[in-house]
């Protein structure tokens, strides 16, 4: 991966400027009372490491995600991976999002029991427990949908859904990556209309992720690479068209391609995840206006950390190692000191190297980083705090987290 | 990094055997109703990604270490920031470990507040707000002893100290890694002198952290790194210990060393951690008795993962990408299939491709994975399944899991 212009970054401005507000999404579950005590403070007041996310910048960020697919003539159903907190979807469904997307049944549930109705849950249940679980929640909440990739699951879940008296909603999930997802063509035409016959399963239509695209750096290559991956699905949707199915969902995409996507024959919504935050690894891909920093959005999400030690001549250590980043690359960005290198490499510290540097700093101070990927490195966290020209003004608990299961 | 050698690996019997069962530890905190209906279940029928523990090698590898250590004239004081578990921190108390180690203060307290006594945390607090805490927590636990390593930090926590009414115990933590600690030699003795100077600190004596002599490998290369890197920390012992001060603390080294560091001079007890549950970084380091593989220790520690894509030849796709097991090297090892490459490098999904396989995978199917580095992982989960041949018989909440701050 080529070394990201942390200079031309700073130019752009893009770490500053804030965004018009919305409403505030509703906060189901109680924060702790140690967090709730944090609301009023300045954010450099938090003890470190701390999630932090800058509301008027995410909200920006998601008026801007749905003013663009809504100029495509796209529909946005954010996957709520990224973020795994129902006070950060509620604010995306307020602002026009169709319903959700979550990865994994556990982020599923939360979502449903929190007031999110429509969630599409993108990956597969295959096991006996899970299948059952996810019909219970099928039974209890009718927008929720399920994905399916092969014939024996479809029957799985026809038996399933059978059993608890239901009609269970499906989508028949793609091949983009060679990951997830049924080969496209006749396979996958096979496939949506043996859910489509089946009695318990009401096919829906077709899902397709193509994770390889998002990151592709210049715009017009990332337009490219993704018209051309998506090919085969859209031959798969066409067979399924011509063969009379229901094709009212027709959901991919992701952040690179937001604006893209309304290009592909079909498409119905787009899956953005990260344009609420933003991380280096999007923003380095580049954008439709700026060919070198993916400025559509904005970065919202940083984690606050404190310098522990200045006891080595060229060195800062802090307190946020890779437990409180992650591993992804590249390494992550400390705002306003673009000569320095912060390796996250170990579990309990941060540890930066510099060539150059804007101030001098001591034992106790306060820095700020964006982070290389942002999926992963909130589900590190209990809580992210939100906030408003640096003021703490909500605590949004990460109720998803840790729901891998 | 070399390649792992897997075949090696297999034929050592490494991921086999079962060891002598100590007595249970306390479980301070009930873990929530839908992981307590697993007990009595086969590991195998756990929802996935689960995080398991093979109880009785664990218990076996703890009993391991003090051995060892006893051998050699060293108390333990085993490193809780790998399991973050009080239920496994009983355990070591009870099979004569002299305290534990905490990195974080949110990790001290967890231990502290569940009935683990003595503590010694390895970082530093330096904000206000965590040094009050932490001397509320000295106040209440008289077995609290904190780390310093600046001139400045050690007047903080005085005057903390002094405004609490109490007299703090501390140690000071001195330089090996260039990332904490006070550089040795007459810096060193000076914070050991104001520390042992200021009225309302009580100087106990030092730590050294050698992490980059933990992984290398061969015994032999090991044992050699490790006394060449401790000793300009034994100068600093040395200089303090003619100084007249209290030295009844010296304390370091980790997995790796725990049969070396006897041999370093006043040394008083060693900081294992990672020996409970062994990963594939440790192993691979080589052991005293076998060069190849570092089996002084069982892999106790193994994630649960569930085959949920089968459609793409050569490619197996499972439900344990990095969220459940970090993006740590080497690779995740799929136990009984050393032909398989499984890529952890996709948040949701684990990637595997192979060269040889031992038997035909259908989607449901279970494969058991040996982390590449504990710590970490262990991070990403709220429980662990205690196991004894298979069988669930505890729970163990990862209580200090998340405490960063």
């Amino acid at each position: 991966m080529a070394l990201f212009n942390r200079r031309n970054f700073i130019r752009t401005g893009l770490l500053t400027g804030t965004g018009a507000a919305l409403s505030t999404g509703n906060l189901s579950a109680k924060p702790a009372e140690k967090t709730l005590n944090e609301i009023g403070k300045s954010k450099w007041e938090l003890d470190s490491p701390a999630l932090c996310v800058d509301l008027d910048k995410l909200e920006k960020n998601i008026a801007t995600a749905q003013s663009g697919a809504k100029a495509m003539g796209i529909g946005v159903r954010p996957h709520i991976k990224t973020h795994k907190c129902p006070a950060i979807a509620h604010r995306q469904l307020k602002a026009g999002a169709i319903g959700v997307c979550a990865a994994k049944l556990g982020e599923s549930i939360v979502m449903l029991e929190n007031g999110i109705e429509n969630v599409l849950m993108t990956g597969v249940n295959v096991t006996v427990p899970k299948i059952n679980r996810a019909m219970e929640y099928r039974k209890k909440y009718a927008g929720f949908i399920q994905a399916v990739d092969s014939p024996q699951n479809a029957r799985d879940l026809n038996d399933a859904a059978k059993a608890m008296g239901i009609v269970a909603d499906v989508v028949v999930d793609l091949d983009v990556i060679k990951r997830s997802g049924i080969p496209n063509g006749p396979q996958a035409l096979a496939l949506a209309q043996l859910v489509d016959k089946l009695p318990n399963l009401k096919f829906r239509g077709i899902l397709a992720y193509d994770g390889m695209n998002q990151h592709v750096k210049g715009f017009q290559n990332r337009r490219v690479a993704a018209l051309k991956n998506y090919e085969p699905v859209v031959e798969s949707y066409n067979l399924m068209k011509a063969a009379g199915l229901n094709l009212e969902i027709f959901s991919g995409g992701g952040t690179g391609t937001y604006n893209i996507m309304g290009e592909v024959n079909g498409f119905t919504d787009v899956q953005v995840g990260s344009y609420v935050f933003m991380d280096l690894q999007y923003m380095q891909a580049g954008g439709k206006n700026n060919e070198k920093v993916y400025d559509d959005f904005e970065s919202s999400l940083t984690v606050l950390t404190t310098v522990i030690n200045t006891n080595f001549p060229g060195r800062i250590t802090t307190d946020a190692g890779s437990k409180a980043l992650t591993l992804n690359k590249p390494n992550p960005f400390v705002i306003g000191e673009p000569g320095f290198d912060y390796a996250a490499g170990s579990d309990e510290y941060g540890m930066i190297s510099y060539t150059s540097i804007n101030k001098s700093y001591k034992i106790g101070d306060k820095l700020e980083l964006i982070i290389p990927h942002c999926d992963p490195a909130v589900n590190e966290y209990d809580v992210m705090y939100g906030t408003r020209n640096d003021k703490v003004v909500e605590i949004l608990p990460i109720l998803g987290r840790g729901k891998g299961a």
